[in-house]
């Protein structure tokens, strides 16, 4: 449930004067009811934001798909978020940015809900040191780079090594991210309400491991067999890590990682219509 | 937990002497340990056991997979199940006949667990009469016959139609029966651990529909749509029941619709090894 | 090349009263540019057809693909073949119905080419003796009835035997059929110019087997391995022949099996974008 | 055929001991028999070869399938040539270290026979000009970069565009190399005896596009027409080469452009069981 608000955070796709433009707009009819607001642009992967924007009753970002999972990444769940779309509908954005009156209205009278999804925290260990972490809304990616032969990559599941597999790479994807990179690496479409995991191979050679969906609270860890020296780890198809051999990759998912504030009557299936993922 | 066993009921593969014989073996050996046991046949889709037969402290079946599928169908949760493989080791009879003195004393002496797997419960609706109903372990499949060409199915998920899919047909899998048919139809393994059920389309025209992991607690429907006189329905590969034109298969997962006694240190990962599942 | 067209035989889609009306119509539009025709309603697999068919210079069908299969199978290559499409337009039948009078036109003036397409010879041996036997346009399928588990076929290629897999069948297919049945069970599309057959299995059990596609003149055999009294022949979708453990399918492409007459500027490329098996 | 053998070119994997101490016992062999031959250590990508290394009458590679391929690139079916596998036995130096000699008596007594293998020639053409050009063995492939989002490529067969594909990218395969890396990303197994080029999308978006098998004579382009400033052309998995947008990858094949020399007993479907790409 929506608690009252009081404060809201709008982000803006930094570089996007019609983001911009439009929060002053909301800025404005906020104010008008009461409702205190501040507005910052976001850069990919800058960390900009104030603290206090994870002590608002709501982040509102101004932006595509792209824009929420980054602004999401640094939220972290601390504060439900609500994505009004200014390109075509996205599958985290799913308000048109005509319709932003509207849903700010139903917002403030109760009619939209709060609902929890899973996002998963990483940390790359390097003999044994975190060199890397962070977390990711849609999938974490360990790939070969553009020449480099298939990787190996060993996968273990709470604590148990599952077998080494050979590929292109492999994907770890929550059920918000199956829709994304995973389905196109021929994993499974994965209802957000099921707190799951999906691991699925890239291009595996000779098919030798098939597509996984994993319990939400085993912790999985990726290691880099191969010597290949082009190995990358690729977050939310935003941020890319050079990995060397010998590199472990630990996740874990995070239960309501991201609260995403929808409309009451919106469903997952809906949206995957409306996407054309399924039909 | 397993509570303090008094009671055994030992269901053998009925036709196969060996399971006779070790039946018998084994009550003497239970008798010895001032354990009561009664020992009954199994014959596939014949409900012939005693209703005391839910009433007992488990249910020891000595047969194979299929022998164990028969039966968990018909005990449907209400006691658990411990199954000896008299062939090659099973996913779900995992202790081998060599071993299973053992496993008894394990099981005595509190080193063996009960783990609740979801099953399915289904029924067929024919101008809103229920003409079929029943328990499945694994995988509910509609399939076309022989010659009949492609057939277009229906299927609505928690009372939201997803959208029409013309294929051979359609396999929807508990986790425990995603590693059956399932996967030979591409689904994914799905993790025992997860409340979840499998909707994968077999040889789906143009490849519209994807393998879909949707929440177990979601009702689930498949309406035949093709005029086509030959559509079957096959319940755990045991069962084949024709189906017709309008015809409405309502489903629903049952958590803990099998009680499975394992020992403490087995996985679900090494099953998967041992059966050369993966790696 | 067409040669001289003098005599043309009509055959309508048995029962459909458009194709009736629309022969007379074209038998006397032909009878006054001076071209004998005969009108014969074809019913599937009834090898209902006067000999003098393969005689005459053109083979004219008014249906749809699967009454322009059943023809082809009976032509057999020994004449041209035209279809036009009294339904949506088909694959092999691409004129449609509105369109005769130009079409025909067309092919008078030697607008009209002729193309070869490869046909598939089979026959089933049991204990060596030929039980069944005929030829198919689009493809062999070999699989498991509605309750049967999986089969195992062996496969031989040009006499070398190839392997045994387990899977619900396999389909053998022509180019010409790689874009129906085998295209949904994971094959490739197979440009009809080239002559080669594709083999795919159908939901194998562990992925073992790769869709392959093979040299159109290398003889090919499938022996049925397995006990089960279930496994049906199906050939072009149109006719189904039991098989009995042990029997042996043994299949060679025809080259030019098919005559197909087509107007010169339309492409196969053209036909995948119509039928929306591309883009 | 192979012709009189009168001159053989000896070619070492560079910095491998092994082979050029193999190299100076097989020269020795031959010399005895009244062969000339010189010996070449080959460095990938170097074009170091003498242009006599294509007038000899055979090429004689001591190395693995990556050496083989390297040097095949560069003869481009003007000389026969014949791989001793230094390594584990490949698919195209399927001679074993140890057989050496035995299989050089095989070829001096004709017991070797010659086939042809398809290659591919291809050239990039940036605003009108050819920036680059070249062949490949197995397969030319056009790939994202590891951050990079998917990337649209347009195809045109024989000069007919055949539609978009929004991907990770795309493998066009000789039948060679079907079974490297064109098979990971879902493509048939082809077999050498066809003449034909197999197009395979990498992680296609929603599926739109399926591995298509097309007539080795057709003109084959690709275009990139994604912005994203990371698309890459990798040469036989050996050679890897920035795209910008707008390049178009011009892409024929070229019949006889490896004449390989094998054991008459020799067959593909024997290569495939050995390396355990069936069964």
């Amino acid at each position: 449930m929506l608690k009252d608000i009081r404060k809201i955070f709008i982000v803006t796709k930094a570089g996007e004067p019609r983001a911009a433009a439009l929060a002053s707009e909301v800025a404005t009819w906020l104010a008008s009811r009461g409702i205190d607001s501040l507005t910052v642009p976001h850069h990919c992967g800058m960390g900009n934001f104030p603290c206090s924007m994870t002590t608002c009753d709501l982040v509102l970002v101004l932006g595509g798909d792209g824009t929420m999972i980054g602004v999401a990444r640094e939220v972290g769940g601390q504060s439900p978020m609500l994505g009004v779309n200014l390109g075509r509908v996205g599958f985290l954005t799913e308000v048109p940015a005509d319709d932003w009156q509207q849903c700010l209205s139903d917002l403030l009278d109760g009619r939209m809900v709060v609902r929890r999804r899973l996002t998963l925290a990483y940390a790359v260990l390097r003999d044994g040191v975190r060199v890397h972490e962070g977390r990711v809304v849609n999938d974490i990616v360990v790939n070969r780079g553009s020449l480099a032969r298939l990787i190996r990559l060993r996968v273990a599941i709470a604590g148990e090594w599952l077998g080494s597999i050979r590929a292109d790479g492999m994907v770890v994807s929550t059920p918000t991210g199956s829709t994304a990179y995973s389905i196109s690496s021929g994993g499974p479409i994965v209802h957000p309400d099921i707190a799951a995991v999906a691991v699925t191979p890239i291009c595996p050679f000779m098919n030798d491991f098939r597509p996984m969906v994993l319990p939400g609270d085993c912790h999985l860890e990726i290691e880099v067999e191969e010597p290949a020296s082009e190995v990358f780890l690729t977050l939310d198809g935003q941020e890319c890590v050079p990995l060397a051999l010998g590199d472990v990759i630990a996740i874990d998912a995070v239960d309501g990682g991201l609260l995403l504030v929808e409309p009451e009557e919106s469903t997952y299936l809906s949206r995957l219509r409306t996407k054309g993922v399924i039909e």
